[in-house]
């Protein structure tokens, strides 16, 4: 560790732009970081010119992160073996979807001792079904440690310099302060925790529940209800990463990556909204993500799905009937409105009490 | 318990009423409890009759809960010790400052076995500075033990019957039961866990956070802000439960008295809404009451300033500073834009890595 560590960021999209405006502060300002951060652009062409040509004579991202500066060590790499060879950290920030081609393109080509930090939202299908984390598919193929960070973070509110906090799940002490040390500003605060895998389910799950939310809201039920929701979300969430994912912490949940990232998106957000019109309109999440999304796919529905097919597979739903129950209502099994009675008699009402009556036990109302 | 358990409640506001139609027709349904339940009701007079009378003959507390219609076994009863005198849960669902006057004129003609369970949020002033909290004043005052019951429940929402979940907070099983038997219903859900202390706490602590929120609202400082203040603000009701009320539970604080009630009274809530109006009027919080709140107290700069005493005596500012920014506001100290210079160096941003570097520690530019 005595070199100065080289990063590079593999994305620049608008977090990936975020991002790269306080590495590349950071690595410029501090001695233990080599100045020159590459940042890999897939290349596209703007008015007749290169994207990287842009980035790199006028210091902006003008497609996904216009009006911000970058700093100007960070240099615009489309060749994303180039930007990576000589990198000891890699950062990941691209849609989950093309993780595996970007990965089996850096295979052999980075350095062995390289480390990954994934910003990576979302779960990816594993072969055969189920769900696989974004830092274990890089794991795996590159063979190389990876860290996550997960937090309330909207990347124009963090482009922005508006204070908030995000978490770093790594398992390394040494490489959890370096880490840091390259992320953090006074108005991007770090909180690092060790059980990574706690971290990065909660930056996909979340997504179930603020289709839950969504729902509540198009049925126009209350704050009451919507506060049970998202309750019970989270509460789903723990046991989730308790059974598939075990050895995590429960305080995991109350950093920025757990309650703080929840609540946000279960108030703004685009699977929420998109969840409020489903109810509103009476469309279809695909007709919806055509209308709304320009065609995007919608986290939620699509992490319900995976999510689904586990719980399945262990004769599970009836421990997760918010998870279910968003599953069957984005696939048109069940009407919305019957969300309610999925979790009317949810486990956590019976879970604390041997001597619960009659009325805690699920009842022929309940469909599960 | 052989005999059959006799219920009071205790008070007949919004949130008495609510209640009182949900334990009035559980005691009408339940074998275990008589069908009769009194409820004490603080005599006024309505368009020229008494509002006992009214409650009694149209079974509608026409000035509180107009709409609703209360179990015709609930009987308004306008001297306290008659409705309290042959009880054996007593619910306590009074504002704070009434307290201490019931509880001497109860005293020593309620039955010796009797319970208490309170509603009442809020804490009172200890002699001598600093906070009690409300069920410890009852058990002190009637020698009696006291349960406490807070969650995200809106008064009107419980009202009309909307799906939601409360927690009760009781340290005996069997009480327990009996308490979660004349409380729940298929659409108001209990969870009981048995750190009283920590679950009545929260009932307080959130509006002090709410009012950090509703200065975040007012700055216009977004939404990463927002969730960083409200995390923040529950990390600090949590350390404020374990430095001055050891003994409870991380969990309980993912409850619905925690998180939950947290949430909806952070995004909507009158302490929320003054807050805001503080920030964007200038005007003091005791101008915004008698305009906003008909010269009603505002719950969290009173809390605030409670807490503040009780942190200064020990001095704890600086582990809680979002507590501490929240009463400087208050009282004028510091203006509302400093609040982010409070939390910005946070405790929680340094607890969990020896590691970190200078960045982590408070800088100059915290006045703390």
């Amino acid at each position: 560790m005595a070199d100065k560590q080289r990063v590079c960021i593999i994305g620049s999209g608008n977090w990936g732009s975020a991002i790269a405006k306080i590495v590349g502060a950071n690595a410029a300002k501090l001695n233990n970081f080599e100045d020159r951060v590459t940042m890999y652009v897939y290349e596209e062409t703007i008015n007749g010119k290169k994207l990287t040509e842009i980035i790199n004579e006028t210091h902006e991202n003008v497609k996904y992160l216009p009006g911000h500066k970058l700093p100007p060590n960070v240099i615009a790499v489309p060749d994303v073996v180039k930007a990576a060879e000589d990198a000891d950290i890699l950062i990941f920030v691209i849609p989950h979807q093309f993780i595996n081609k970007i990965c089996s393109t850096l295979l052999g080509k980075i350095k062995p001792t390289a480390v990954g930090l994934s910003l990576v939202k979302g779960f990816d299908k594993k072969e055969g079904g189920g769900i696989e984390l974004i830092s274990h598919i890089i794991t795996k193929q590159l063979h190389i440690p990876v860290s996550v960070l997960m937090g309330a973070n909207l990347a124009s509110e963090v482009a922005e310099e508006m204070f908030c906090e995000t978490t770093i799940g790594c398992k390394d002490k040494n490489m959890a302060s370096i880490l840091r040390d390259i992320i953090q500003t006074p108005y991007f605060r770090v909180v690092v925790v060790e059980d990574v895998d706690s971290v990065e389910c909660c930056g996909a799950l979340k997504n179930i529940v603020a289709c839950a939310a969504g729902f509540v809201d198009g049925l126009g039920l209350g704050d009451n209800t919507k506060a049970a929701v998202i309750r019970l979300g989270l509460m789903e969430m723990i046991k989730f990463v308790d059974v598939f994912f075990p050895g995590g912490k429960l305080s995991t949940f109350f950093e920025s990556c757990g309650v703080a990232d929840l609540i946000t998106t279960c108030y703004g957000g685009r699977n929420r909204k998109v969840s409020e019109a489903f109810v509103k309109t009476g469309k279809t999440i695909e007709e919806l993500e055509k209308e709304m999304l320009n065609g995007q796919k919608l986290q939620g529905p699509f992490t319900a799905e995976e999510v689904n097919y586990m719980l399945k597979a262990k004769d599970m739903e009836r421990r997760f009937p918010l998870f279910t129950a968003v599953h069957r209502i984005c696939t048109g099994e069940i009407k919305p409105a019957e969300l309610i009675e999925y979790i009317r008699y949810h486990p956590e009402h019976m879970d604390n009490d041997v001597n619960a009556t009659i009325l805690q036990l699920p009842s022929p109302r309940c469909r599960l």
